[in-house]
């Protein structure tokens, strides 16, 4: 399957080798496709060919113009684009130019998806919460690896405070090829997964909880030092599980 | 006395001995009461058996739909429910549909108590704060202890800045059972009560204060290094002391 | 069963209905009992009184010398004294004085026990760990509640990361009466602890670990933020839990 | 290959199948096998079934004399044995008991791998610092992947402050499965060696620093936030990582 | 070029020579010139003499009508003017007042420019961002520089994620005399930067971005521990940055 | 001059003496007094006589109809009442009650003083600020010692980044009894300050400031770390500087 | 009674006038001996004149002969000298030139005190501490208040955790003039004190305590935020105390 | 002039020209030139070119034998070498290998001068310290300043607790060209000082204090808050500000 991107770069390379572009034009075809400066920003528009999907729009901080111009302009050479931390408004004018956008409000995610990727089904990636508030990261988590290409699973709230729901899911974490785990509070649903399963467990902080949590901080901590080795991400990063799970989950 | 949830488990034997009811099914049905999946949440029905209370609803970070029918499920099995941290519109949304729900505001929490749990008059859990402005946290912890079957006395605003108030309760003090001592700034009523007491302390540092105070630091670290040896709950967590204090007072 | 101190109340008492002391001469003798002032350190000869068991000696910070007539000064009136944060040299220096002091050097702990208070059988203190490294603290927790009267019984070593080890424990968790969760790291063992009884879980974090762990802060916030619902004292301190256990235990 | 710990539970299957031994004895003889209660430790035999790979021991913290116990009963079960933060008098110590087992000053560790496991030369792990005083953290990520069955590819001293360096091991970087990179500082190598691949990358902050380093927090932090989505351990981890990228690099 | 305050004081002088004014009218005229005491603020007006530019007005915790009162004040005695951290409302009041004001909305900064202060072509000062959310802050600073006389050169988005973004600016960051790097998250830039370059590094922290990024914490201690050995001002400090930029560009 | 609260105790000391309580009753009348219990509140009445003002009233955290109950009841027994940290909404609803009650916005002091207490005009105490953004403390400082009975000086905007604007202010300093120093930021003004006169600092950081100067933070730790020996209280606490500053300078 | 310092100043005086001195020379001698520039430290002779005694050596981070140095140059023109922070061999090396110093073991301090300052009986501070262990910072106070002309009276180990120990010294307190309380773990003392007395109370927090105290953090924080508005120093700066101490009870 | 690495690469071009090398063999000796791979180390050899002076080793964290080796390689291409952060026993066995390696015990730096870089006499480079203490990052700063050729004035302890001390240096500060602000506690010193001048101020925190000091966080955050704008660089880095002021004083 070929992207639009690797569409526009095969283009240039057969002008050019049917003489329609000299060398240097063909040069700058291709670099004017790879880097794309608009002034606030720089699309790195060859990072699908390095990473395997294009440049995420991390939507927070930016005007809703800024975003609105950089999804227009990333659409020209991707099939699929995703925009994190985005709100309602930012929505509402992506969508008035680029009606096939939809939006998860939940997730707080803006998503183009033309050309869906295949998932391989043996391979589940688990998205596992300790709590229902901890569910908006998840979905952030599990819409970025769907449309990434990967099936994923949802097993939410299941906390260690009361550790027999999780025990009765212990063949569905098994039988995941990698877990996603989502907690806030102290975050031990992390050290308790990491423990029963033998797949590399992801683990995202969230800023669920009050006081001592500090904003994540203890379940960041907690999830740090767990003594079952997961791998961690920064508080409430459901994008950067997501992503990362999503490059695991198709090594071969 | 016999709870909703055991009676259901009472009849499901029942059934099962009357050959009403196959093993596999007898085992299917004790599992759906103990585990009800609801999709965004995992409700752990077996709690009330656990620890002799159902499952509290933690109401911040839910949606309203998500707070109204998990105390909707909750109630099919239980009798006596609470949820904390709830604001007045999941309130109103709960009453809409549970109509002998009631609201504490200052304390945030719904609660709908149909049967009442016995109070021992012998002992008392004494709530003290050490200002007027720690109220809704002593609050939260005094309604949790009564409506988990205890006696409870207010004794509010006898901080250590004018010692002279808290020596005029040192009686009051020494009666209890159980001390829940709730103050924010530095904390020190903690120490001194459970320098002159011996029954068991319970210190909740509150966020009351400003500047160093970091929002309930000072409090806390105070608590944790009190020369008199108290237990501490997270910052603000009125509930946790109240149930703590109720599973220490029910002891026998 | 009479203490030392309250033979000598005692006997000031008889005196004084005696008319072998004037009532100005009764009231000094009560004081001197129970404010001393060595200059350096003021005992509160009362405590035993108020508290049921004597001041105990902090040895950390003090001088060796300190330390000895602290001691010394307490067993003219006491049967049965502890200090905490003891080194070696202190042990042997006290020793010299106190031939029947005894000490735990893992513990850290001086002790002199000449009239063992009395243990109910059917009310067990547990004390678990989560690892190895976390024996230290639990054995001053065991050593202080067992000191002042409490049967205790150590679970050590199982932690989350091989759950099945703790799974296997849960009866004896669940018959004890009070139990003391000591762990490092992330301190998840005393969220799922929490989760498994209705007892009172005190909780204590230690310094075990390293990097994010900052000297036991990682433990210390997770167990403060417990969805479980535990009392946490500060880091290292098995002191503390052992001597708050023991009020409760001694609930009736 | 069967390891020693399969073959054991083979036997006792096979003597039960003979009536060599009674239900209830076979069991008895699991459940040993599985959780070994040594007092003071409680070792999870079952681990390697679950997890591919025996209970390594975490020595610090722990006397000379738990540490030769340990590894004495786990060889007992198993080919390969690994002890982490151990000190030179320790080894010296499994040494007299254990005589095949090897010491790594710099990383620390205690190994006996009397059956290597196989590694897969297409499948290699890089591990990446960016500093000479990184090694350690990094000899102790490489011995550990390499012990777990990998092959491991070091590519040392390549930080930020010469980018030239990490540009001319690109190439290398690139074919790797999974890369491990090591910083301490500001830990910025992480995030443009993230930048660089698609493949997965798991950051370890280290200690090397001083000031506003605060023992690896920068470090730490700084990975945290990457922009280029790295999965992070806990500071001077290098144990954990290498575990985490053997669990990655053996996913088929 | 003559500055307004600088006429002034020859004004006093000449006036002084000429016997118009006594000599203690014109020492009280100097010192009147010099600290303007208003009550609220006391404006230092010799500033602009020592250091090349007048009192900048932090416009932040002030009412609007202090603001407005200052930039008056300031402009009876100086041609160029500026306030930072200023609120929409703020500058409607001083419009008001002062016609020529203009505001840089996304700088939040209200300047008057009377006199523009020559820029030298040769020596360049880049301002370079790590995103787009940057941009605010990288604003304030090349505003400021420019305002101050310097010829700035914008270079956004170009943050270490898509490193070849960067590399295709590297000509540009080597022609500049003095370069500011401004960058949330990790920070890293400023160290990628630091490294390619011989001309003095001014890094400014950003609060962008969410969770272990504490508010800018992370890229202000990521910049603090540089390996490349840049210089760093406060989180969100563009002003600054561009007034260092400015004092070091005017060297000769 | 007698207060109100002295005047009730002299009548209840009368009545008793003529015979027209009995001691019960009179001894009820003096605790009624001293200490009373609002239910929300308990009010030390005897605060005045122990240091020579009735209790302030902390408004954060009360409700309005607290505050006004409050204010109400100490009114009953004294002259002046001060009100700190009151909203603008609190003030409607006393002033609704206590018509001669006034409000300072910046200060958010509700104040009534119907027996203003003599200041000596010889010891002054002084209140210098750095910025004019710390004003609104400094006045919640020089409100508080004006209302307490002290003449107050006040000179502000006086930071050391143009030192030259205080060392024209050195005379007044040096003539003050006591020197209240408020600053954000870096608070190095109270270091200056401090090493320039002989007479007691106070200092009081302020959350002025951004970025790094976390809330105080910086300010404060500058001020304990000072070099030139001042004593510091909370963050923004300007308040407890008027009071302090007040008892040292009617010290005799 | 006149110092050293200010009869040298005055001998120039009279030189001058006596024409023994020119102009110049008399500027240069006047110069010399305010600020003597010994290259490695810039010693303030003028500090006795503008704060009542003369400049007191940090003795910490300096090297020995350094102190010796500094000391004997003090020596040439004050009676009286203070080294805080000093090791026994810098007390060695000292006293080999300066035969009658004598130092303080305890509190670190080397005195040389050749005339001493008269002391008021009337104004007492006292000096408080919680523990024994906070001792030494409690002579480091009060051996600095006493050589600064200060009659001292201590009050040691009167925490909260027996408030009658502190009760039993109400009066004591009462007579202060000045009073310093000296705590570390949670400082409640202070606050305790600061609602006993009206005088002045200077907090010193100490580093005496482990765990969540954080190096005196705790005790720190809890000061700061102390109801009773009470003015701290830095953690263990017994010095600190006592000097300001000094300088309010010698205000008149 | 020309360095040995200059004279190196040229050697290269002109046998390359001369047809003594193949173009391959060419660029394999310049990239060999460039980047130097020892194993545990990766020397930027390119460095000198690109900063004007070659890579600094920074010793910490590296084994004696490391230091010794990158020394050696470094000196075969280059005149001039600096080891920072090294221990006499590095210098001991460095000078065993290079006789002409002097060692500056105070600043801990290892030092090779083989070819003197000029120093220009009009653009010095001011270091100034607060206290004493702080001198050893002081030498650090001025070592490094001075090898990479630049005139050097020190100004040490004047600090602004004694502010007629800084006063009286105002000249030389005004004549400097660029300045570096050494100042631990509070660093206000800092602040002060970039209020007086006009030129770039460069300010190192150090770790000298105590208590709240946190090791130097409070002069660190004092300097990124100063009101003066400085730029700011690592606790104790006294290399940092040296070599930047180097860059800063090099421009033209």
């Amino acid at each position: 399957m070929q992207t639009k991107y690797e569409k526009a770069i095969l283009e240039i390379l057969q002008d050019y080798q049917a003489h329609k572009l000299t060398e240097t034009e063909a040069v700058a075809s291709v670099k004017a496709l790879n880097v794309l400066d608009l002034g606030f920003a720089t699309l790195d528009q060859s990072r699908s060919l390095r990473q395997g999907f294009p440049e995420v729009v991390y939507c927070a901080g930016k005007t809703i113009e800024q975003v609105v111009l950089i999804m227009e302009k990333l659409l020209e050479q991707h099939d699929n684009v995703l925009g994190t931390r985005a709100t309602a408004a930012m929505y509402a004018a992506v969508k008035a130019k680029v009606p096939d956008a939809v939006y998860d409000e939940m997730a707080r995610m803006i998503m183009v998806e033309r050309q869906p990727l295949p998932q391989d089904a043996d391979r589940v990636i688990a998205v596992v919460t300790a709590g229902t508030s901890d569910i908006p990261v998840a979905e952030e988590a599990a819409l970025t690896a769907a449309i990434m290409g990967n099936k994923v699973q949802r097993i939410y709230d299941v906390g260690v405070a009361g550790l027999n729901r999780l025990l009765a899911r212990v063949e569905d974490l098994r039988k995941a090829n990698v877990i996603i785990v989502i907690a806030g509070m102290e975050g031990a649903l992390a050290s308790v997964v990491g423990g029963l399963v033998a797949k590399p467990v992801l683990a995202v902080p969230t800023s669920v909880g009050y006081g001592a949590n500090f904003q994540g901080m203890s379940a960041l901590l907690g999830m740090l030092n767990s003594c079952s080795g997961v791998a961690v991400v920064n508080i409430d990063n459901g994008f950067g599980a997501g992503r990362i799970a999503s490059i695991i989950n198709h090594l071969r």
